[in-house]
């Protein structure tokens, strides 16, 4: 899949649908891949991201220590291997990208490995932890981001070559977004 | 459109997808819509969501001094209407609602109206601001829900009865999600 830089001021566009993701981690020595369905956009420019993590999963301390992540959106068609990794764990699956059929692609800035099938590719690093409990709220800012020259074009999601984003909506269930819907710019009042 | 309330432990699977929401506001004298992207579930038993707003929004001091609002999740078939709420002001349109052929539904515990157009809503009591300079993470905590039962049965989106979901691209720009994917559990490794 060719995929090109994208400017940075245009990554949070990456993420407004509302995609579920996979967030890979890494250290240089050891990397694991999460299934993260709760992630947003926090900030435009400079880009902010914010996306939630249970603090008990076997990816988390490599965010703390580290401070550092990938998000990498999915396309429909591999939604088999992003629940998989988000049913397993790290502790028991010492390679989720060879368990799942996912290939490493690297990173631009960050040491974690990227997901090469994923149509698109955001490195982060951390900026800030919320506490919430059994979980974390992370804030990251976006350092550099690529995208599918397919799918990406001039700054927007294009829907014209068969893409499909995956949205998650509970266990094994998906619903899937593959048409644009343009409506007339509201009349000012 | 009926509706029924649901279990909060289940309110959270109504963010899961991503899609692009109203979010009401008001004090008992006066209320606001704005169009939110950025949010999500941030935590599933007692339910709390996270969302982002700017501060300069007219909607933003409501937040702040009632400490309440609601997220209210439209169909698709109401694009116009929730892209015309994003681009003008409170300012500038006392009543939102009337000028994008809205309807007020009143709700269980907060004063904010809830939009009966909306398939889902869901009441809610911020908990926490998070600051990130000109806008600001809103944490909150769903104390109500409600859905409407074509569309949301057993706990789950439905999309056998014609829903259509919303997401949030660009501007004027959507993609729509209307069909359900159910992936393979995966084999424990």
């Amino acid at each position: 899949m060719d995929k090109a830089k994208i400017p940075l001021a245009a990554a949070y566009r990456l993420l407004n649908p509302g995609s579920v993701v996979w967030v890979s981690v890494g250290d240089g020595e050891r990397d694991n891949l999460l299934a993260v369905t709760w992630n947003i956009p926090a900030k435009k420019d400079p880009p902010l991201v914010a996306l939630v993590s249970g603090k008990r999963h076997f990816s988390y301390p490599f965010i703390e220590r580290t401070r550092e992540l990938a998000i990498n959106i999915p396309h429909a068609r591999d939604a088999a291997a992003l629940h998989g990794c988000g049913t397993v764990s790290g502790r028991d699956v010492p390679d989720k990208f060879e368990r799942f059929g996912l290939h490493r692609e690297k990173a631009d800035g960050i040491r974690a490995p990227l997901v090469a099938e994923a149509v698109a590719n955001l490195e982060c690093r951390v900026t800030e932890l919320v506490d919430i409990s059994t979980s974390t709220l992370i804030l990251a800012e976006v350092i550099s981001a690529r995208a599918a020259t397919d799918h990406f074009r001039d700054g927007h999601w294009t829907f014209d070559n068969g893409l499909e984003l995956l949205h998650h909506l509970s266990g094994n269930r998906f619903c899937v977004s593959s048409r644009e819907l343009t409506v007339d710019r509201a009349p000012t009042p």
